[in-house]
């Protein structure tokens, strides 16, 4: 076997252009790109305005099957197919989401792509990038102080202290901020209360950013966070505290998307990254939509499988800024099949066709549900090293016995030349017009019908289950004027199911709500099906106590 | 009366250079310039190792009386100065403080300089500027995590919980986080104890950053941060939480000083910004070091008046950095007299020549106190439109009386042209080399003794007080090794006494020591006399409510 180099010594050997004369090869002046470094810059707010006249290039959405621990690779795919497209001849350019930094102290990081299909500089998107997500956290974190500063001097608003809802951020895998007490100590520190911490890329002001159109709607939106409740039970707003002003001019460089440059070269927006179970877990429309204007295929990925990441892409993203996917890509590997199948880790380098094909039920699930959507899915077999022709075959076999296509890819181990077929099949699928996407449900939906038409029809469980309390605060939200907000769904991602054990493709299952919460600001509901964790802790060995700057002054441990 | 523009309409309308042109005035090359949008950017590592071999400029402090409600301009008078020299043909560069975010948003900002000497991009500086206080931020609180982590795994070091020295940051003006108890809600989340949060710019990191010669400095001295103590108080290093090798990589950006230019493209690095009370309030090291490499005159700034700042630059920053200063400006003003002649703020406006004359006392107190370490001062009398030739010609015989001379500077309203005289004074001085810098004690001396040869040579009281507990620590700490450190003192900066309200130059005056605090990463022991408040509130209407964007894109209520 051939002796492959690890992602950092790639990424560091990358021969990287000047980031303008990637930026260039979009149309963008350089005036309009602020660099930071000389890899990473931001498109101008101005440049991003200029082009709103312009026609829409060809959206390509690469989601997957249920993560299993063999690794799919949907990151390396996006980054490789976007590749491949410009090797074709095509003008395109990937967008993906920025790394939370927190957990890369936890275990080891790297969220970047990987082999020969990676997004440069690894190191920096590891680490501050371009401190949007420190922008985040200041701005979160601004609201929180404001509020119980109004405490402090009188509330005059009225806000009940034991009904705060707006916590703190820190990007840092802390557990011992989970729950606290604070404003202890006296008279001068306030008023005592419960509070905690979350982890940044779990504040809704990720979330809005995500999904905000400009400066003006990113502002209006953060008006529109709920804070927390009088007695009354009547919301406070984040407009009432006055500091959505504030908010807004702290993020507004972190609103302008990133652009950086996968190994070939090629142009890649890196632009925000809500979490995937209380958010929805997809880049920025930001990015989103000025790459749609600059290049004429923009390939993007969301969260965890089709049944969370597809689906909130599409109800949500999409639905929100208005965007009509031409294709989509459901990445799948053959060792991913075998797991499906019953096979456990250690024995996944032997070949088991059976296996395989009893695994592809769950693949098949996913590119059923993609196709309610009305947009065509293709797959793609993520080459591994211990893949056989045979298994290969059975995959094949299968996703055509589906109406679809699958479609061996090698970008890991050779870049855009390994992943051409891919990109062939689909510029033809996009080409043909085929697509018709509409989301699953309409707006004026009722709230729990949404929920349980994405139980039944995408996760094909038997129904959602609630208590009448969980029912009564969705009929309350109604009767306030949020009916029309779409769902985000807080479910496990390893399973249809909220068992993380049960792969395959169950049915049948019910799915209980165990709690909804409203985030008004990002305009959705967010419906909690199991334990959600919103601030991780670190393991007993943490990976930053092996972080370290060599001799050489390379950074070692991190990845 | 002339209108005149408000300081964020003169930085607004500021005609930049492309920062990679300042640089290379001071012969850095484009390739070791890090830009951060086309007005910012980090000098490279690689090019301060470069400079290493070459000789010193000259460095001039910029310091001041007492700070008043009148306002001195130190920040400005440090940009004009810069300006000035370089007006008359010396390559002058300027260094000064980052500002720190929170405060901002309790009244207004604005901390680099003022009127036609200032620093910009200004907006910029008082927000996120180039990430390096969001990077202390991280640092600081990855540290907090793993000891919190270390102890949750099973205490394998023995840190006594209810000795946990090291607290967490933010920067941010948030009271409620003085005092917290973190690790409430079960077992998964640890084990229950009192904590808190200081602004970042109280983190020991950030006096450790500002000290620190390089990164393998560095990453030594946040090994040696004391991080809690153990039941029989032996202490426990952050090095033992093997910390230090992450936090250094999460340092290793901000270590490298920024570069931006005053309204006249003159270069000015700013860079650090540790408090002027629990720690030593002077820029870095390596940006002052840096700019000594390069330029023929650097002019830098300290905290609070000379009695905190000059104090602690010469006895910590000169001695640990092995600087040499060749000439020191005392910041005065007219109206500062008048209010330590007894004044109040709305009659500042009225000529009262006795008032200048009995508040020259405070001012001859510093020159006196300057010369002690064997540097030679100028006064520079910091023009104001109301001040009379009367008042100032008392002020400039009040000087000359003390062999000195105060030389009348009107950069604010005309920049360099108005700050000649004082550029030419400064650099006769500089050149004439009487300079003959030591700091005011030695090493060895005990570290009450230092605290008290402070107390009596530089604010003039009859000795420091302290119980036989702070006696003990620092006998302790002498045993342990650490009797070589400095100290830095934390006082108010109203008065030469413990008392804010006693102006002028008193004499006699107990001050009592009530506790001592070790840095042992930043290298002093901290004396604390007084109150110090390390995480400050917002007002009642802070500004916050103000900050905005405005339809034009620009940012109001910050300044």
């Amino acid at each position: 076997m051939a002796e492959y180099k690890s992602d950092i010594e790639i990424a560091r050997a990358a021969s990287k252009m000047p980031i303008l004369e990637i930026g260039a090869k979009l149309g963008i002046p350089s005036e309009d790109l602020l660099p930071y470094g000389h890899d990473k810059a931001k498109v101008s707010a101005d440049f991003i305005r200029s082009v709103q006249g312009r026609p829409n290039g060809k959206l390509v959405l690469v989601t997957a099957i249920n993560p299993t621990p063999a690794g799919e690779g949907k990151t390396t795919t996006t980054v490789g197919l976007g590749d491949g497209l410009n090797r074709i001849g095509k003008k395109a350019a990937v967008c993906i989401r920025e790394a939370s930094l927190g957990p890369n102290f936890g275990m080891k990081g790297g969220a970047a792509g990987g082999g020969m299909a990676q997004v440069v500089p690894m190191e920096d998107m590891n680490l501050h990038f371009t401190g949007d997500f420190h922008a985040i956290t200041a701005a979160h974190n601004l609201l929180s102080a404001m509020i119980d500063n109004h405490i402090y001097w009188g509330n005059e608003l009225g806000i009940d202290t034991r009904r705060v809802a707006w916590r703190r951020v820190m990007d840092m895998n802390d557990r011992a901020l989970r729950e606290i007490v604070c404003s202890l100590g006296g008279v001068a520190n306030g008023f005592p209360r419960q509070g905690g911490f979350d982890i940044t890329v779990a504040s809704e002001v990720m979330a809005i950013l995500c999904l905000a159109t400009d400066l003006k709607d990113l502002e209006k939106r953060l008006g529109d966070i709920i804070v927390g409740y009088r007695r009354d039970k009547s919301p406070v707003y984040c407009r009432d505290i006055k500091a959505d002003g504030a908010m807004t001019v702290l993020l507004k460089d972190a609103m302008q998307p990133n652009l950086v440059q996968t190994l070939e070269n090629n142009p890649a927006f890196v632009h925000g990254g809500p979490f995937a179970n209380i958010a929805h877990g997809c880049n920025s429309v930001a990015a989103t939509t000025t790459a749609l204007k600059i290049a004429d295929y923009v390939v993007t990925e969301a969260g965890f499988g089709a049944d969370l990441g597809a689906e909130k892409f599409f109800n949500i993203k999409c639905r929100k800024a208005g965007l009509k996917p031409a294709a989509v890509v459901i990445v799948a590997t053959v060792r991913a099949m075998k797991m499906n199948g019953g096979v456990n880790k250690e024995d996944l380098g032997k070949e088991n066709v059976d296996a395989v094909n009893r695994g592809c039920a769950n693949l098949g699930r996913h590119i059923e549900n993609v196709k309610q959507f009305g947009v065509p899915a293709v797959v793609a077999i993520n080459h591994f090293t211990t893949d056989t022709e045979v298994e290969i075959q059975a995959m094949k076999d299968f996703v055509a016995s589906q109406g679809s296509e699958a479609v061996l890819c090698k970008h890991w181990a050779n870049g855009s030349a390994g992943i051409e077929d891919l990109a062939e099949k689909v510029v033809k699928i996009a080409e043909s017009g085929s697509a018709q996407f509409s989301p699953l449900y309409p707006d004026e939906m009722k709230l729990f019908d949404k929920i349980n038409t994405i139980v039944q029809r995408i996760y094909r469980g038997s129904e959602a289950i609630a208590d009448k309390s969980v029912r009564d605060q969705l009929h309350a939200w109604e009767a306030a004027g949020y009916g029309h907000l779409p769902v985000c769904m807080a479910k496990t991602q390893y399973s249809f199911s909220t068992d993380p054990n049960l792969r395959g493709a169950p049915t049948g299952h019910a799915v209980p709500v165990r709690e909804v919460r409203l985030s008004a600001g990002a305009g959705f509901i967010v419906a909690i099906c199991g334990e959600i964790m919103t601030m991780p802790g670190l393991p007993r060995t943490p990976s930053s106590e092996k972080i370290r700057l060599n001799d050489e002054g390379f950074i070692e441990g991190l990845f």
